[in-house]
């Protein structure tokens, strides 16, 4: 460090000088934020952030499973055991173990993430180690406690123009409703997730699903379970939701005749269901919540293939989010066929695909977005949002289906001082992209400049109607 | 545009002038295209094409499946429809359509092709857009209604040196006897493409192995069978045929006992067979297939993999190939198992391997080729016949399998204009990965010529006896 | 030729001198050689290498497959049959068959470490072909007479600091009680490789078994087959070894009840076993050994996923490891859980992965290595330890698992003359990758020449043990 105003851009001169000024163009556009983890009581509330060690090392499960992997017990990161066993509770010997270990980040995206959000924000431009721990430490925690480091103020510094949170069905969006009634100008919405109620290997699926039908007046049967979704993304999209999203361990889909479906509710409703109605379940639902879209106007997101809590010894001390869940292999072009003979020609529906199998860019994903009008391809997700995962994205995508099938940058994240670091390497890793088709004569520079400001700004907010 | 000579080569200035003066060696050479999709009665009628539309539009499916993924209506592309419902007749409406949405196509080959096409064949090197769309309109048609647009010209300028058409099994090739009869110099070659009667899924399978045996003199047995695939292989060869095709949803083999693939035919033949008897025959009959190779000298090619007519509300609508065939993931190591025990050491033949499935290459396709003489590696194809797609095939296969195991360059193109605009492509990509090679000092540069010259020229011609 | 000193090193001026830099700073470094397959009693009796042709030609299954795929019958090179039938007898014409089809091996990894070879070891610069085979066939063979040429002078020479081999369960492992005795300072390590008497689809896996047992003086039964297996590796640790490998043809593992394990070796012992019983012992004994790994801390490496002996002519006269072993798709994400949710989260174990299937980079081995700290991941393997093969490995790994879930460089050979040419290429390949990073500045220059040390040096012996 300090941040090299060139970093990521291409090496090779000429092309760097192409990038340079397509990310000029774009660097300061404004940050439209679709899909992430950020806690809504944050604008609610605008609480100070505690303390170094919660900020940038406990809830990042990028940096708590890299510790992991090299023998750091989760306990000494000060992550809360179920069993209310012994954890770390100082922030400062948290933030030390960080340090001793900062080498390992070396080559990975959060290294990336961290060097930025602590020079941006903070204006430490020193590389952190075991020898500075402490007064790093010392001196984001004197930020912390100044007015212009909460959520708001960072809000309007970091530039977002819009940001979506992620919230179960189940939520009331209490925090939601606080912003809006508060009256302050940022745009916070949610999205419908309605996983915990749709998969019926979930803990407390019949719970839940008896929650959503009571909380939205409807009986316990396939047509009141229908009618409460039906409900609560009407609640969601009151209060500003323009997507749903959807984690699934695989894309599977299924468009079953209704009789059919309703006796397959009655089944895993009442937990009688095994593991492949479990399945045919949640593939029947995708289908069900792309109907909804039709009617209801939000945009679809489905984020399959993570094998979630890999680890049973670390679920069982810590519950799940741990860093212990592992992509495998996802099939799309059959998986997705029963909702895509539906819907997938139908201009109302906006179907945004994720995936964590990258074979699946250039072999299913682009050829699909690239015929169904339905279909658009969400950029790099997890694991691979970064700047090798990016650039692949682009390599393996582009030629079957263009920009104009992507949907711009998601954050995806919870971490919020990073917002503004990812977007960043977005930006330079599609405009180093950008460059280098303008520098071996694939493109004009100045569609370069229009393409560049479409990923970065304009294919996110039309994508999610934003 | 207009087109820079040096597009396509390695963006670095050192490689870059390595790479102009491979391509210089190869950019004159002769165009061997031994496979592809042109209409053998372009070459026996030689008539005029008819517009621009029906030249760069409706007849590419790279195009149209890309509008048609952006909500454009095939009918608004004067796609006729199976039912004979309405569709846009007016050439010009089309065409604007097109111009109209031609920013879609940044950073694909279809716009690579096109650019190349319209500058070098009509000296028009302005880029499409909404503005100057009636205008190129006017130009191509224009040039279109001269004699040096005709396709027996267009062979000649191009440079041509031989050609191959893609016929059904069952076709009587009079276009391509109308060439031979006519005298012209030009070399147009059939391929044998027996699918119809060989894949007991595709529509009209019985009829067509009924007229197959009954334009041979044989009868409706397995050994009537396949004497008339044998007498029609005749039939092609005697026309010119080097080779034969194979398009099958897997690259699955066997090498059944006669008996057992005689009862097999029976029931394929009568209807009778279910989806496993229709992979099990199309499997029995590329081991056959290879045995009939081997005795006549034709080259057999298999191209697996695609999911034929994903969307069945296009296909009924429209029928088959409008962008609606996705690729899918594709085994070669135990498919191929059974015809390769039976000839995979045998030096008469030659088996090309082509895939849509890039993580064969690396993993299966390269280590196959690198090992069995009989197997060769077919170049990057469709949706991979692209600057970055035949990047990652050399990238993937060069190690394993070298350069001489693979074929050289297929355009696979029914798109007759496009033909030195994808050899271009294919040429430049090519010397851009060599002079990777001879700069970081893997290869001399004067090896790099000579391999330059036998992917663009020698390996097709030696490949596929042409 | 002669070998260019950037050579492998980035085309581009800036990432070139970057790369020159880092690589000067591992150069000299010692080879740590943690796997390989040099036969052990070339240290032990210190033999002249015979000719040429038994040193470059007829062990080396890189350049017989490659013949072989070309049409080179193996009998032309010497490689005997089974059978005893007729094979060359002459190394030179041997060589001179080599020479003539040289030209085949442009652009893969078997040129460049031959070329390094003859060069670096011969004082050969000149590039080999049908011209000057001869002559190199005899400056070769005059310089093999010579006492510098012996395995241990060239183990000095390459500056070897050790060697592992490669060694059945049922070796008595004589060359290296030799190599002890004789006070050499050479380190030579064996290697427990038990899948003779651990898979059941293993050639005479059912007398191993017994003999496994007899030579440890335990009986055939499971717990005595287990005892059999911890007497062995007990012996291998008193020589030297420092880690167990187990090549199976996929990474299943399993965690049985005892009481099912043991009836289940029963039944294999027995040659009572199916298919499946093979699969689900040999995914047992994976487990087995590891916990075996945590007991005597042997070292525990997997290489799954080749499909051995795929052409059946080739392996009927000629027996294995004749080039015919195709890499497969392999799944790691469920086949190893078994083994992980026993002992992935034991910092005493150590689980090195390695993989044939490139698309897991991503996918599975660097999110499984980036989170159990039992985990790491071996370097590219076999078809990948080649310049593209190995910059795609940190492409696709260190993201995700950082450098430090990664274990340095294997050479992996048979090959003793091309140890220094495979370690010189992963240096600068690593050297380059480093490079690239810290020119779009992801890395301080200062940080790359520490990592690029311990991927040369330290990593291979610490996560090796030696």
């Amino acid at each position: 460090m300090a941040l090299h105003p060139d970093r990521l851009l291409p090496i090779e001169e000429s092309a760097r000088a192409i990038a340079r000024r397509l990310y000029d163009g774009v660097a300061g556009l404004p940050i439209v934020s679709p899909h992430g983890h950020t806690d809504p009581a944050w604008y609610a509330d605008d609480p100070a952030f505690p303390d170094p060690a919660a900020l940038f090392v406990k809830p990042d499960h990028y940096v708590t499973r890299m510790l992991h992997s090299q023998g750091v017990k989760l306990e000494a990161l000060g992550i809360a055991r179920r069993d209310g066993g012994p954890v770390e509770a100082d922030p400062r010997a948290i933030w030390r173990l960080f340090a001793q270990n900062y080498f390992l980040f070396a080559g990975t995206p959060s290294r990336l993430w961290f060097e930025h959000s602590v020079e941006t924000v903070f204006g430490i431009s020193e590389r952190l180690g075991p020898g500075n721990a402490d007064a790093l430490y010392d001196a984001i925690s004197a930020a912390l406690a100044k007015p212009q480091m909460r959520p708001r103020a960072l809000y309007k510094r970091f530039g977002i123009e819009a940001i979506a949170t992620t919230d179960s069905a189940l939520d009331d969006l209490a925090s939601h409703r606080a912003v809006r009634v508060s009256g302050w100008a940022g745009r916070v919405v949610p999205t419908y997730r309605p996983d915990a109620a749709v998969d019926p290997e979930a803990e407390g699926f019949a719970v839940n699903v008896r929650r959503l039908v009571e909380m939205t007046g409807n009986r316990l049967d396939w047509q009141g379970y229908l009618a409460a979704h039906r409900a609560r993304r009407a609640y969601f999209k009151d209060l500003g939701a323009t997507a749903t999203d959807h984690g699934h361990p695989s894309a599977r889909t299924e468009n079953l005749p209704q009789t059919e479906a309703a006796s397959l509710f009655e089944r895993v409703a009442a937990g009688r269901g095994n593991g492949a109605d479990a399945e045919t379940f949640r593939a029947q639902m995708l289908t069900e919540m792309a109907r909804m879209s039709i009617d209801d106007g939000l945009v679809m997101q489905i984020h399959p293939g993570s094998f979630r809590n890999h680890n049973p010894m670390l679920f069982s001390a810590f519950g799940k989010d741990m860093g212990a869940d592992i992509p495998q292999r996802t099939d799309y072009v059959r998986a997705l066929k029963p909702l895509l003979d539906a819907f997938g020609n139908d201009p109302r529906l906006t179907l945004i695909l994720f995936t964590l199998d990258e074979t699946a860019y250039s072999r299913e994903l682009a050829p699909l977005a690239g015929h169904y009008p339905a279909l658009m391809l969400g950029p790099a997700w997890w694991f691979f949002d970064s700047p090798e995962g990016m650039r692949r994205f682009r390599e393996a995508t582009t030629e079957t289906a263009g920009f104009y099938n992507t949907v711009g940058f998601n954050d995806d994240t919870r971490a919020y001082l990073s917002i503004p670091a990812r977007h960043d390497m977005a930006r330079r890793v599609d405009c180093a992209w950008l460059a280098r088709l303008v520098a071996d004569h694939r493109l004009d520079e100045e569609e370069a400049h229009a393409i560049a400001r479409d990923l970065a700004y304009g294919l996110a907010k039309k994508a999610y109607r934003l």
